[in-house]
């Protein structure tokens, strides 16, 4: 049975050594102090380990079922949900007249990761009202916000979100789900949406579901359509719970993962909707979260791969099994632990190099939120949206590698349910997938925000490379030499690759397109890169001043080297593929596949 | 519902055009003329089509139960179990006098790949008893070939391997199953054998287990390991079945995929068994088809992955979802098909040009069984010996890759098990774990194969490949600039690499082994990088003479070129990563981890 730690002292690490957030001057920070964030990060580390952990595998094998309408949620998850609810764990982040406790979002972000880690299926419940509320939030008018936010803000009430039907993904402008006005400024909501997370459970007293539709005689695709509130019950407004609304759950899919979690289809039959912000601007109203959504499942692929990590490790130092081919180092027993091995090694240093380095950069991308929404800084949200599709499809794509790797070093024994290591993979892997398929994030890159703004964002990243370089070099020789001269060859391959798609994307759009899923890794390395050179800044100014945690902050050293050894240079590579442009991707007819 | 169809006229491109084989003057290889193959593939390839691929999901969802003692496999198994008996093709390539077909191991191979593509899971218990059958066959002496191999060869019995325990997978010296000796020749098996596949099952009429045991006062660790034969039910010196011995499965393990094949734990309990080969010299007799089980497992990758990309392609045909950025593909429809879009190309340019050069790779390989086995020729034994490695884990970790961004085309319904993209991931998971996971494969090869006889095998690859680039350049200028100059540059690295082993693996033999890893696929994309320059070369014949083929000609050239252009210079990555040495990777102590 796999077991879980928060790692809070590495997220201390980051929030105030590296990332330095209380002198960050971002509105709400200067209360962040390091014993705060620490009491905060123990406590959600407590019930991340002791409550929701043991409630992963449960919900992995029993899964969801659905009986006369009613989905059932595994066993112990009604209860762990109720314990998070009182701990107040969901309007973490929220704004204090709905309940909310007020927190930056980089606070809701590192608390995230070890609900995610622990239980990432549990954790999509809360997740997702998170998510719709912040939609309410953002485009609600005050009585709607007054009428549904504060149960949402608590989990009395969940959320989800219905965008997909059976027909379109991506592509939302096939939607048929319909809208009709009923005059009384409401509407009638008919259509059926699948993929729909937390679209039916037993764990809340009423679910609000945000469902994209199109209002009658809307205009055609994606510009017609519009966001509407349809809740389970109907909520008067005194706020009295009244009739079910037709609006119901008509299946719960088998899927390979996240069992814990009811994904349904959901089937609309004429239910009453509200609009929710502007007709026809259901999309913006949509996407306004999107960068929050997308760094949150960014932050999925890292949960998973710290959590397997951890796991592996584990059983790397316990598992006795052949002899380091150096000399014997466990002459007592019948052979060495795995982690003698090189190989074993070059995983553990794989993953663990991974984890540091995506946690520091999620959180680094949680501060540019703070900082665009809270401080109104158009720069900051500028660069949080060129960065947000690296953080999504980056890090879930290399996440659930992680995952892999992870896996492996149990042997046969990862293949074994009962291990535990197999669902970390098949829980990982919904990550690459849902919130935009990392195809689509790739795509988002480079056919979108690497030219928004006329550029201004991507030379903004650019620029703060450089001056990052020029602020840490020269605090000694070796780091300029594992760090500095590392980062400065990435970063210069990635300015090439833009360069690649600057000089022949207007000739042919297919020779930027055709490297976007190579631009995006290729980026997201040179932000974790970019993250560990600041770490390890940070760790050996530490040690210089005479840290007396010594081990700590060496290993950090140690585990950065092997990033910038081991890791980036495949920005080389994406390169090359990159510069191949789009002949070969696209030589071939459809018919001759 | 994915499906799948066998490719026939691939493997026939490649076993006559490319491999040549009826003028290759391996022993039995002449009377493989394209006809005759031809006709052998198409009756595989429609049993795997219309009695195998329809079985895959229905032994996902039901797998195999135990009760009381009684392990039955999902609908339809047995069946079609008789079915593929009925047709002879579990004996295709053992010899005549058994009741074999006595056709050469390529055959066999290129049937085998069908086979597992349409359902891994339930081949196995073919492929298993192929191995046992095998064992017996090079190491039991006459009576016990006599007794055992006809019921073998026809899958009236099948077979299993046992090796490992709880405690100890890869290093079997620390097995504790014990056999005592009884007087009579026979000894007495106790012990507990784990990740036995089809270990028990409903579909045969015995099961005979080869067993790894130590015979009371062995040597300690591997020296004193034994092989045996025990089988489920006594048999007598006619022939006769008996009663019932001593083996039993006490548990049917739950595993992230093949379902449909029963994965036991296996209880010895006083079983009789019998010696196969000599006393304390079971590991030599179990290695010995080692070549041959590793070499079916790479093309498990392969199968795997092909037929995922089969599925992920018609997908990508029939979805409409978004336009192509270039102009309106599909004007009369509401959008135009995934495969339009560049980011869907690569992924599945990706997965076709690594299937049609695994399946290059793993037929050559097979050859050179051949050549070794019929043709006692020492250096194509040597060369298997060397390259077996790369075939297992280069081609199940690529396959397994290929899996996964087969599911990704699929977008949510990847996720989703009713459309099946997900089984083959978690089938495809297996082969990258099982028969030596594939860090011990790293490990054979760099720690053992590369410097076996004095390194001349690596030696002769380095040759062949110089020979190979001699042979066929100069066939155009084209074909030199998109095949030659790639090879060459990832020969080059993959030459270094072995280069910088040799200089720096003597003062510390973890710098040879940290990129191990890596080593094994900078080799494996030099072998399919040759497999594509010999293709391609082909099919540029082919087109000169005239062929009437010309699309499947154009298509594999065009495949190859991408292959080239985008697959083989990850050489250089991993040359940088080796050449980084142990340092980094072995930098942490195990505490600080």
């Amino acid at each position: 049975m796999p077991s879980y730690t928060a790692p809070t002292k590495d997220a201390q690490f980051v929030l105030h050594d590296v990332l330095k957030i209380t002198e960050s001057g971002i509105p709400g920070y200067d209360e962040l102090e390091a014993d705060f964030t620490s009491a905060i990060l123990e406590e959600a580390g407590k019930i991340s380990s002791e409550v929701l952990a043991p409630l992963n595998a449960v919900g992995d094998t029993e899964g969801c079922t659905l009986e006369n309408g009613v989905v059932r949620t595994p066993t112990g998850f009604k209860a762990a949900f109720d314990q998070v609810k009182e701990g107040g764990w969901p309007g973490l982040d929220m704004p204090e007249e709905f309940g909310g406790q007020n927190m930056p979002y980089v606070i809701g972000t590192a608390v995230g990761e070890m609900f995610s880690a622990s239980n990432q299926a549990f954790t999509m419940y809360q997740g997702l009202t998170h998510g719709a509320a912040s939609a309410i939030l953002a485009h609600g008018t005050d009585a709607q916000k007054a009428k549904w936010l504060p149960n949402m803000v608590s989990c009395e009430w969940t959320g989800t979100m219905n965008l997909t039907e059976p027909h379109c993904g991506t592509d939302l402008g096939l939607m048929r789900t319909k809208a009709e006005p009923q005059g009384d400024g409401s509407f009638k909501i008919s259509g059926q949406k699948i993929f729909i997370s937390a679209g039916e459970h037993d764990m809340a007293g009423n679910i609000v579901h945000l469902v994209l539709a199109k209002i009658t005689g809307a205009p055609e695709g994606i510009k017609g359509v519009s966001l509407f509130i349809v809740p389970k019950f109907m909520v008067d407004d005194d706020g009295n719970m009244g009739e079910r609304n037709s609006v119901s759950c008509g299946k719960i899919e088998e899927k390979m993962g996240i069992h814990g979690n009811s994904t349904c289809v959901m089937n609309y039959d004429e239910a009453t909707g509200y609009l929710l912000g502007e007709e026809h601007k259901g999309m913006r109203a949509m996407f306004t979260m999107m960068n929050e959504a997308r760094l949150g499942v960014g932050m999925q692929g890292l949960a998973q791969a710290e959590v397997a990590y951890q796991n592996a490790l584990e059983y790397a130092k316990d598992r006795l099994q052949g002899r380091d081919v150096t000399g014997v180092k466990n002459p007592d027993g019948p052979a060495d632990p795995l982690i003698v091995h090189p190989d074993i090694r070059r995983s553990l240093m794989d993953q663990k190099s991974f984890a540091e380095g995506a946690r520091a950069f999620i959180l680094w991308g949680a501060t540019m939120i703070d900082r665009a929404h809270r401080g109104k800084d158009q720069d900051a949200d500028g660069l949080i949206s060129l960065l947000t599709p690296v953080i999504k499809g980056f890090l879930t794509d290399q996440g659930y590698d992680m995952t892999v790797k992870a896996q492996q070093v149990y042997g046969g024994h990862g293949y074994i349910e009962e291990w535990g290591m197999s669902q970390f993979t098949r829980d990982a892997r919904i990550a690459q997938i849902y919130e935009g398929a990392n195809g689509v994030q790739a795509l988002d890159l480079v056919g979108r925000k690497l030219a928004q703004d006329g550029g201004k964002h991507v030379m903004a990243f650019f620029d703060l490379v450089k001056t990052t370089i020029g602020e840490l070099k020269g605090q000694n020789e070796a780091f300029d030499q594992d760090f500095i001269e590392p980062l400065k060859a990435a970063s210069k391959d990635l300015q090439a690759a833009g360069m690649y798609f600057m000089q022949n994307g207007m000739k042919d759009p297919n020779n930027a397109l055709s490297g976007s899923n190579d631009f995006m890794h290729m980026f997201g390395h040179v932000c974790l890169g970019l993250m560990w050179a600041k770490m390890a800044h940070a760790a050996q100014s530490a040690l210089d001043g005479g840290t007396s945690d010594k081990d700590f902050f060496e290993t950090k050293i140690a585990t950065g080297r092997y990033y910038m050894a081991r890791q980036l240079p495949a920005t080389a590579l994406h390169l090359t593929r990159i510069e191949t442009g789009a002949e070969t991707v696209m030589a071939l007819d459809a018919a001759n596949f």
